[in-house]
């Protein structure tokens, strides 16, 4: 079932809105079913924030969670189905933050300002997430077509248009939503050997030269030139 | 030969001149060879800029260039080999462009200019490579290790610095050089039926996004508002 709802296409401009809500399905679980689930995946959360993704094993989150190891195999099936209910559940969980959550991810805040902090929040997710993401990236058939990337490009366009940018919203989208993928930010960490802080601040720059438009001066510009022409 | 050519990891900011100039290596190949080898790749691309990649095959490349099938078959010894040469004939073509013909892709234009015109070469090009770029891309561990990608970084850098850019300038590379990967254009163009004359304005209009610093109104913006505060 979580392996379905990682692999499911969503190819159109909106999620439904039930795909996105945390726990969607959860009615047809029986609720110790489900807080179980729930406790396994955030001990898995915890041993990759921990120790790497590497160091979850069936075994490992069994231990951390405090159930027999037949628990995890019972219900991720084996170490793929369980990276994949990871990255659901850290997916929700960022879904459920910019939706309802505080801002300046959530609601509430400058357009500009929340899509700082979603980019904040995606890069990091990436050493969460990591391989398993970088994973589903690797084919290019799936990699424009997966949850994390539909539901960022429908985010980030939404904000453009509500700064509001006059351009071509999807162009600017997918120029901001390229440098969040999986694969080039662990490139840029591990290969490079770039700071998450530095990926940050590259976020940061990058929405606030997308977001200003070319032709039209924003009023911070016009300002400091305008006094600037006003004293001799 | 050419597989090596195109596998190889270029992991340094400056490409090797040698490793760019066109028919790097010619003076190991018989004049008449490399005459030989030169017709097939252009009988290649005017097969692809005809009918399509699909259209490449090692049958239509040798009718198409007035030899034998066999003369084919022992210069690139299968249709991936004959795919990866004209991966490498065009990449080599594009960076011949860039560094010695004529402005704006060339040298002699404004870094800006520069910027565009690369943009919409590299965009033109992905037709022609088309699946060859994107099977190339579509290991995470070779992404960002293929020469097209180095060599793109490397120009885009250094016109950056050109123009001058003021930020990190290697975060501004790379969010725009992923906008020209071919794994991305080709799901903006096939999967969203975007046309290439899209691409080629979002690009031109990145380009000005990013080469204007935020901090620092460019010239026109505070020349409009210095004539406007001048004019009651």
């Amino acid at each position: 079932m979580f392996r379905a709802g990682i692999l499911v296409l969503v190819t159109g401009p909106l999620l439904p809105i039930d795909s996105v809500l945390p726990m969607a399905g959860a009615e047809t679980e029986r609720c110790d079913a489900a807080r179980n689930r729930q406790r396994l995946l955030e001990a898995a959360v915890s041993l990759v924030d921990s120790l790497g993704a590497d160091a979850v094993t069936m075994d490992a989150v069994a231990v951390a969670a405090g159930v027999g190891k037949g628990t995890v195999f019972r219900r991720f099936g084996n170490r793929a189905g369980l990276m994949l209910a990871l990255l659901d559940h850290t997916e929700r969980e960022l879904q459920h933050g910019f939706m309802f959550g505080p801002a300046p991810l959530g609601p509430g805040a400058e357009p500009v300002d929340r899509l700082v902090a979603f980019g904040h929040a995606r890069l990091s997710l990436v050493h969460v997430q990591g391989e398993v993401l970088r994973a589903a990236e690797s084919s290019p058939g799936s990699r424009y077509s997966a949850p994390a990337h539909n539901v960022s490009m429908t985010h980030i366009s939404s904000l453009l248009r509500q700064v509001p940018v006059h351009g071509d919203i999807a162009m600017l989208a997918y120029a901001l939503v390229t440098t969040l993928e999986a694969t080039l930010v662990l490139h840029q960490m591990r290969d490079l050997g770039m700071t998450i802080d530095r990926l940050a601040d590259g976020w940061t720059d990058l929405v606030h030269r997308v977001t200003r438009d070319p032709d039209q001066p924003n009023t911070a510009s016009v300002d400091s030139a305008a006094s600037a022409s006003a004293t001799p």
